[in-house]
């Protein structure tokens, strides 16, 4: 008698979508590139125009291939019809142990002053964050992939970095990338929306094991060719017009409270359009409030008990006037 | 001059989506076991966490390779918002030929209590049921799947039973399970949205082979621990917030009528939560009203005349009552 | 260094969607013929049934493999819940290189009276239209498909014309045909609700090559078998409950200007249902206002300025009149 449940490897699961995704670069309006013994280089908006479904099969990518991503033409703010969709069978997995930008990546010894924040598979391999004991997740892989929310491809110090923590070759790793401002930039982040949720229950303390399925939805942003008010955007679509419900095993009270802690009007910077707190700031990312950094509404529903509660409203106003 | 319209085998459509299933085993969370000289053993949910994925494609495999099974963002029930959406080009043999529960499997020679209802294309091969007379289908297969909604697998006489009618040895022949209560289980009876409208179309005596194309959707119901619980919400995500279009080759007196005689709203038990009508009834499944088992709403178009007639109408509000 | 951005090719994207859908001729109930040294005749609703989801595969042929059209439960008109959901990531060459209905293929030698507009890739291989100079664009292929809104196949005469423009023999040539009345039929015409948008920038003059990305809804028509009233539900769904976001790279005054010209409402004949329109005139398709061929409402957001604007508005009441 065999069994063959264990867990998914995330780089096993991309390796095709990324080679499919490399062979449509016509299509999906890409380039790629590679220098004699450097990482591979696929452009999604930065020197080209890229496309949303490029985004689309970027976020696939960063959910390590456990989970899918839809345009779907209906969503809670009327004027904006067209939503992304994220759904993921092990959202653990799909969103913290890949689809997370968790690795800071700089350019330490060079002068490019290049800085991103690495997302996917290929943070499941250099598991260098953290995070990745609490998962007790690690995966191994003889190619791999790193999502980049960036104007450009990493520098070579940085593609060394990536490559040696991965235990690779810089041949053997690709970076996807595309600014916040680009199409395919704006769609993989605003699929996003579930990952948000996820990383805001392990913030309060939720116990991630105990997450078996979740589904999550946001407003599709339109691009800005403004840094700030692209990110703005995106972070608004999640914050004011994000949709998720997650699956968990808990009783009445851990589902209760992981309701009440989980959206982004727990937030004392809650209210205001994205764009205008990053000027109340000055730019500094990290005096945000990070607990308005998830989706504006949740369902959460106890498979142990039955019961869902509910936590944060829409603010289809506050959409309509930062998409405006 | 060759010509290739001719009827579809649910058994080889489906083959290759029983394989990817058990291939993707480990991503869907499943287990798969397989005794020597036993059939294979695909568990979704009982023993396993399983997952709202893997209950969209056993509901895809259920079809018989004729449909697709989708998870949408919107449905008609505001607070619940993602819907499982159910199109089959060939609903006759998709939804009757193979999706039905309709063989009954009881262990009788062993003492194991076990009882189940058969689903998909397994059926067909088998063609136990009256139903496959009426519906001049039969096919033919060297290996096939069954789909359960039950807490564990068959134990060897229902195993011997099946693989008997059905001309195949029991190695030859997957079972494919997951209860009521959890993640897949849940997903694919909600997904027999446009199933249970076939169902009642043929109880009321219209000629199935008018119906030439069908739509459904209905809001993805919660999980409940309780099976009766489970079987009453997913009842009330068809029966209270379902919805179905088809397409029929009929004059206006037959699609009117076909469309008052739909719905769920013609049956006198229509208007309390299902889990309720279970209690009044002792748990006697069986007198119940067979007309409530069938969607809200429904839109039946007649292709001959161009003429659209409804019937029903959606209960959000016990949707909600039901699902909270 | 390799860079491998390049247009795509909308016959080398299709040919195996075509093979594909040949494939699953019974699945989706289409008759396919070809006499020796003939074309390939497809029948996707003629002499046989076919199906919704044929006419969605048609449609993705005819957008040259560069975009989707899926099957979605929601949509403005609540009546008509489902909807036709077409995405493409690059829209001018999808709509106006590929599926736009623009080759006109009458027979002149024989006596058959065939007339039909071709669509497709085929267009792209042909070039026989003024459109592709404009476009800038052309194709190669050794086989081709042609896509015909048709109550039958084309006549030996017209099938010679086409592989002569195309440069291939007439058995390397697929002609796909379904009337307006058809399932299929009715379902790929809607799908043109992307495509109308883009010849309507055309024809007020907008730089084709600044719009990058495109989206585009309208709902289900159901099926008329009069001819004159399947075309008006089709082109009411469009005109009346078309909804598209177009991405361009523009301006303000540009994008504003191209979303004040874009929507049917800027059409003189604007208001009444497609079908009376046509009375109006007397049948004569050529009297009708051309700015009438257009979504309801768009909305056109310029990347480049990252400002959205708007025009049009839908209009329920008449759709459902329409469809009733």
């Amino acid at each position: 008698m065999s069994t063959t449940v264990k867990y998914p490897s995330v780089n096993a699961l991309t390796a095709p979508l990324v080679e499919r995704l490399v062979a449509d670069a016509e299509v999906l309006r890409l380039a790629v590139t590679q220098e004699p013994g450097g990482a591979r280089m696929v452009d999604a908006g930065a020197g080209v125009r890229g496309s949303i479904e490029a985004g689309r099969r970027m976020a696939e990518i960063c959910l390590g291939g456990l989970g899918t991503v839809t345009i779907s033409p209906s969503g809670p703010v009327s004027s904006w019809p067209y939503s992304v969709v994220v759904h993921a069978t092990d959202p653990v997995i799909a969103c913290l142990g890949s689809q997370y930008a968790g690795w800071s990546l700089a350019d330490e010894t060079g002068d490019s002053g290049f800085f991103a924040l690495g997302s996917g598979p290929g943070r499941a391999v250099a598991v260098v964050e953290d995070l990745y004991r609490e998962l007790g997740y690690r995966d191994s892989a003889t190619k791999t992939v790193l999502v980049l929310e960036a104007a450009g491809g990493p520098p070579a110090s940085v593609v060394a970095k990536v490559a040696e923590a991965a235990g690779l070759r810089p041949e053997d790793v690709t970076f996807l990338f595309a600014p916040t401002q680009s199409l395919a930039g704006s769609t993989q982040v605003v699929a996003r929306v579930l990952e948000v949720a996820l990383h805001k229950a392990h913030t309060v303390g939720f116990d991630l094991h105990r997450i078996v399925d979740g589904i999550g939805s946001a407003p599709l942003s339109p691009q800005h060719p403004d840094f700030i008010q692209a990110m703005g955007r995106t972070n608004d679509a999640i914050i004011y017009g994000g949709r998720v419900q997650l699956f968990v095993e808990a009783d009445e009270a851990d589902a209760r409270q992981l309701a009440e802690q989980l959206p982004s009007t727990t937030s004392s910077d809650h209210g205001a359009p994205f764009a205008e707190i990053f000027g109340r700031v000055n730019g500094d990312f990290y005096k945000i409030d990070g607990a308005l950094f998830s989706p504006a509404e949740v369902i959460v529903t106890s498979v142990t008990t039955g019961k869902s509660f509910r936590g944060g409203r829409l603010m289809p106003e506050l959409v309509e006037a930062s998409f405006a």
